[in-house]
């Protein structure tokens, strides 16, 4: 597979992803964006499931064991406006892979505070798992090869693309 | 349901673990136990498995976030006798509940090293987790009502039994 013949609807998995979490996520929780895909995500979502409670963004990077390789690349930092202590949390993101990016944004959230329970959705699962992590709601599963890069991207309507890289 | 009525065979679903774990554990991989339950579980596979790489040992104590109140309870520390840098470990406990133990004990691992990848397997799933993390091999799946603890024992024989406690 390579990315000129890559297609996949990042619209209609959103949908789908609106609808599974319709069935599970309660008024009390707070949905956290992971960013830069998963912020965009947890944004459109905390609109279309018409939250109550105030939307969170966290950045994985201070807690990623390849810090030292990436360093500070993202200019988006960690923004929880509630207190996690006792909080309900679903992150939202759109790619689960080796489920590094996952532990340590758990981590990241236990700066803040011990949660009740934090909850996992994804758009895409593109397996691969490196750590012992699983999304609760998934729109959709793939199987990608490991060298390749699934990147969300969002135009200036707000629309979702997928893009493929190697 | 209480604990006179509660029976689980516990030999049985080792007999299970094993049979699960043989077609998916690698030579190069190091089985370590989470304490007390998952420790045992782990020596006994060592040996079933005739797994030829040393066995670690591991403690969620220090990472688990109720340290404050738990205290050090167990008195068996972390052993990893070997570089947990690039390695793959299968971690093994006796019964994954909330996977707040699992986080701790992944932390623990990464204070080592930064493992290639770490896997989970475990006796029994509970179900009723707190934070995403999921087993990649599990003999069965219970529902216990929250109030109870499944608790692992081994008699001098070496023989595992479960006990149901409120």
């Amino acid at each position: 597979m390579n990315a000129g013949l890559f297609s996949m609807d990042a619209q209609a998995l959103y949908q789908q992803l609106v609808k599974n979490l319709q069935r599970v996520v309660t008024p009390d929780a707070h949905l956290v964006g992971i960013t830069s895909g998963g912020a965009w995500l947890a944004q459109a979502l905390h609109q279309d499931l018409a939250m109550p409670t105030s939307l969170g963004i966290v950045s994985s990077s201070l807690h990623r064991d390849d810090f030292f390789k990436r360093g500070m690349a993202e200019s988006v930092a960690t923004k929880l406006p509630f207190d996690v202590e006792g909080a309900v949390i679903w992150l939202i993101d759109d790619v689960l892979f080796t489920g590094r990016t996952m532990r340590a944004v758990v981590n990241e959230l236990f700066d803040y505070g011990r949660p009740k329970a934090v909850h996992l959705a994804v758009l895409v699962d593109r397996g691969g798992r490196e750590l012992p992590v699983q999304a609760d709601v998934v729109a959709t599963q793939v199987s990608l090869p490991s060298n390749q890069t699934l990147r969300l991207t969002r135009d200036n309507q707000g629309q979702f693309t997928f893009s493929l890289e190697d």
